[in-house]
C-alpha cells in the first residue's frame, strides 16, 4: 500500500512570525519527518497574487518562507517542498475543475459571504471590491489538493469547508468522468497551540501584534519587552495564566520549565527577568536556526536549486496525474 | 512597426456545418492568408469542457474541426494554427487574470445573466446548475487574447461585450502592473452571411437543421433535398427572398450566378431542379476540400503534427510573454 499523502500551503504574503511557527511550522516540521506518510509542503504563490499586488512583497516574502523552513530544519529529503508557480499542472487542473464546480457552492464560502455581507452593512453593491481570485480560490485550492492526491490536509477549523469544498468538486469529477481523485479530508489538530501577540489577542499581522521569527538577537529582546504586563511589582504574586509573558513562554518550555515559570510567577517575579528568561528561551531555540537562515539569504541561488529539485519531485506526480485528467476529459493528441 | 495581430477561437464542440463554413470558417481561411496581419487560429477545447461532458465528442470534434480548416486551405505558414491546450501558458495567465477581474464584471455577461433569468422563471436558485466554467470563461477567453497581445478578435454581435470584459482586465492588471497588455478590439463584420437552415430559421446545431459541411456526396444530396419549401407547382413564379433554397445559393454563388437564379424562380424553376442546381454549386465548391478532409482523417498523425508545429510558433510568443507577466507580479525565480 503507497503512503498516506499530507499537503499543506503556505500564501507568501508577509515574514513569518512567532504565531506562525508555534502554529504551523513547527509541527508541520516535525510531520516532514515522519517515515510513514508523503509529504507536501508548498510555496502557495498563486494564492498570494489574490491579496498582494506588490510584486516585491510577493518575492520577497517567497524567498523569507522558503528560508525559514529550510532553516529549520523541513526534511527535504523526505517530504516534497515546492514553489507552487513551478508546477504548471496545477493552473490547468484548476481550469479543469472550474468546469465542474458549481457557482452555488462557491456562494457559500464563508470568506466570500463575510466579504458581500461587510459590502452589504457599507450599502455597497454586494460584490464591491470582490475580485474573481478572492471568489474562486477555493478551486485553485482544489487543485493544489486534487493534482497530488492527498489523503490529508492539515488546517484550522476556519479552512475546514475549502476541504469539503475540494471534496464536493473531486466527487463531481469523479462522477462524470470515473474515480481519478481521493477525497481528501481535514486534519484539525486543536492541541496546536495560538500565540498570544504582545497585546495579549492572537498574534497576528492584522493586529500589527507580532514578534518575527528571525529577528536580530538584540531586535528580539527589545520585541520581547514591549510584551504586555501590568503594574504588579516585584515580589507580588502575578497571575500565569492572564499573562502573554507566560502563555508565550508555555509555547516554547518543557511541561517542566512551565511549571517553574508557574512557581515563579506565584513567588513574585520581576516581569523584566520573566522577560530576560523568555527571551533566553525562545533565543536558545532559535539561534542556530537563526544563523541557517541567515547563511541561506546570503546564498539565495541555493534556495531556488532546493525549490527546483522539489519541483522536479512534485512534477514526477503531477505530470502522469495531468495526463490521466486530460485523457478523461477528451483533451487527447490526435491518432 | 509589428504587424497587427488577429485572433479566432473554434470551441471544439460538434461537427461544422455549413452555416459554420458561410458564416466564419470561409472569411477566417481567407483572412489566413492576408500578409499583412499575423494571424491565430485556435481549437478552443478547454473552452469545449464547459459545455461538454463527454470526452469522446470533445476528441471527435477536435479532430474533425483541425481536418476541416486544413482541408478548407488554412494557410499554416502564414497563419498560427494551435490547440489551447497545447499551451500551458494559457491556463496560467488566466488566473493571474483571475486575480484582476472583479466579480462585478462576471455579473454582468449576458450568458450568465440570460442563465440566471431562466432559473428564477422557473423557481429554482438562480446559480441553479451553473458552473464556474459558464461563469468565469470570459476570463478564459480573456486570456486566451491577451496572451498574444492580438489587436483585433474577429466575433459576432454576441461575442462584443466579451471583448470588452478582456479590455476591462487587461486596463486593470496594466494600471497595477504596468502596461504588458494591448487592449484588443472587436472586429464585426456584419456582412457577414448568416446561413439559413433545412427549415429557414438560422441554421444551428441547436435547432437540429443543419446541414454538416463535408457530408458524402449522396447524403449531401439528401439534405439539400429536405430544404423547407412551397406547394407551388413548377412553371409557377417563387419569391427567392422568402426562400431558404435561394438564401443558402446565394451564400454560395457569385453575383452573377445569384441573379441568374433570381429570374430562374421568377420563370418558375421546379423545387426539384432548384436543388438539383443548389447541390451542383455547393458540391463543386467542396468536392476537393471535401477528399483532402477524408484523407487527413485517414491520417491522423499528420494532423497532430501540424498541431504541434503550431504549438512551437504559438509558444514562441506566449512563453516570453509570460515570464514578463511573472516577474510582473512577483513571480520570479530567487537569486
Amino acid at each position: 500500500m503507497s503512503k498516506q499523502r499530507v499537503l499543506t500551503g503556505i500564501t507568501t504574503t508577509g515574514t513569518p512570525h512567532l504565531g506562525n511557527y508555534v502554529g504551523a511550522i513547527r509541527p508541520a516540521i516535525q510531520a516532514s519527518q515522519r517515515a510513514d506518510v508523503q509529504s507536501f509542503y508548498f510555496l502557495a504563490d498563486f494564492h498570494a497574487l489574490i491579496k498582494c499586488q506588490e510584486p516585491e512583497l510577493v518575492h520577497q516574502s517567497t524567498r523569507e518562507i522558503a528560508a525559514t523552513w529550510l532553516a529549520l530544519g523541513l526534511d527535504v529529503n523526505n517530504a516534497i517542498f515546492y514553489r507552487q508557480s513551478d508546477v504548471p499542472e496545477i493552473p490547468e487542473l484548476c481550469w479543469m475543475l472550474t468546469c465542474m464546480a458549481a457557482k452555488g457552492l462557491m456562494n457559500r464560502a464563508h470568506a466570500y459571504k463575510a466579504s458581500v455581507d461587510a459590502n452589504v452593512a457599507a450599502g455597497e453593491d454586494p460584490d464591491f471590491a470582490i475580485t474573481m481570485g478572492l471568489y474562486s480560490y477555493p478551486i485553485l485550492m482544489a487543485a493544489d489538493i486534487l493534482m497530488f492526491n492527498a489523503h490529508k490536509v492539515p488546517v484550522g477549523r476556519d479552512q475546514i469547508q475549502h476541504i469539503e469544498m475540494a471534496r464536493d468538486i473531486a466527487g463531481r469529477f469523479n462522477h462524470h468522468y470515473g474515480e481519478h481523485f481521493v477525497l481528501p479530508e481535514a486534519l484539525v489538530d486543536d492541541s496546536v497551540a495560538v500565540l498570544q501577540g504582545l497585546d495579549g489577542r492572537k498574534m497576528s499581522k492584522s493586529y500589527g501584534n507580532t514578534i518575527p521569527l528571525f529577528l536580530p538577537e538584540k531586535q528580539l529582546k527589545k520585541s520581547i519587552n514591549k510584551i504586555l504586563t501590568n503594574l504588579l511589582e516585584p515580589g507580588q504574586a502575578k497571575d500565569p495564566d492572564t499573562s502573554p509573558v507566560f502563555q508565550i513562554w508555555q509555547a516554547f518550555a518543557t511541561p517542566e520549565q512551565t511549571a517553574e515559570m508557574r512557581q515563579q510567577f506565584a513567588d513574585g517575579i520581576a516581569w523584566g527577568e520573566a522577560k530576560r528568561q523568555l527571551f533566553e528561551l525562545i533565543n536558545s531555540q532559535l539561534a542556530e536556526a537563526r544563523e541557517k537562515y541567515e547563511a541561506l539569504l546570503a546564498n539565495p541561488a541555493h534556495i531556488e536549486e532546493v525549490l527546483q529539485q522539489g519541483a522536479e519531485k512534485a512534477r514526477a506526480y503531477s505530470k502522469p496525474m495531468l495526463e490521466k485528467v486530460r485523457e478523461a476529459v477528451g483533451i487527447r493528441k490526435i491518432k
